[in-house]
């Protein structure tokens, strides 16, 4: 049961975005931009950073539903993404999606923890000083999200259909909050 | 030096909102509405708040900054919350303020930290239920905010003035990003 009275019964962060609209509205823009807008990272990749970081940090609801998302946009579906919650290290993704991950990893504990060599990692495996900003923007908005659902003890659904069914609400018309 | 090439040498998070404009604009909304949007928490107490999840994340340039704006903004000035940063529990601030800031606390290690007996404590004190949704919110945003501050190792100055006068552009200007 949350910690405060919410005004509908809706799990996880959609109960919270309903209950305040006023950052709601922001909240849905970053997700938006960095999971969904312009990027050399698909939104598959992006998601799979977002479900591992969920993922690291205990967050069920999070992990499950970002983890549904990656599974719906990536070619190896479900399977490489418990791959990746297993051993990101060993998983059947791009030497430089790893080097990503492994940034990802670090933010989670502290920002602190992206040392220079986890940069100069990822540089040499491919990826560009704006898919490094953007890893580690990801990476520490799931370490925000994480904390606002788990923090006000949201509810997470058993029911694995619940994910897909709201995975393929958010691949087919993405994050942006439509004023109804 | 920064772990990517940002294109202005503007120390924190300031050089990393010039860098990437799509994602600074809902960043500075959210900063914004929490911060300085309407509320029954006073913008000191939100500033307090998130100056001390940062203290609490090391993260010396969020903690400097917010530190510098709860300073300029509450009636204790610099004395309160140099008293916070050293012992929340024994600081001048009301029994509120107190029972809110141990829930930032919680929400700094993770969300499942903050306990039905936190939250409880909270409304004792006189908390409602939007004051508690809002410290869950500036607790898990600025733990977004230290990570990539520190993810990307951008520059912390030394000189406290730089810091104070950062503090008097944001209690006079606020968080919006007004285009220029």
């Amino acid at each position: 049961m949350p910690h405060i009275e919410l005004n509908s019964s809706e799990p996880g962060i959609r109960g919270l975005l309903r209950y305040r609209p006023e950052t709601a509205a922001p909240l849905s823009d970053l997700a938006e931009v960095l999971l969904r807008g312009p990027s050399t990272l698909t939104p598959g990749e992006r998601e799979l950073i977002a479900a591992y970081v969920s993922e690291l940090n205990s967050c069920d609801y999070c992990s499950r539903s970002h983890g549904a998302c990656a599974a719906a946009l990536l070619p190896g579906g479900m399977g490489v993404v418990e791959q990746v919650r297993a051993d990101a290290g060993t998983a059947p993704v791009s030497t430089k999606l790893k080097a990503l991950l492994a940034i990802a990893a670090a933010v989670r504990h502290s920002g602190r923890n992206v040392t220079a060599e986890l940069v100069a990692g990822a540089r040499t495996a491919g990826a560009t000083d704006l898919e490094i900003h953007d890893t580690v923007l990801i990476a520490a908005l799931f370490c925000m999200f994480n904390r606002y659902v788990d923090g006000l003890a949201t509810v997470a659904p058993d029911d694995p259909d619940s994910y897909a069914a709201g995975a393929q609400r958010l691949v087919l018309d993405g994050y942006t909050i439509n004023p109804s």
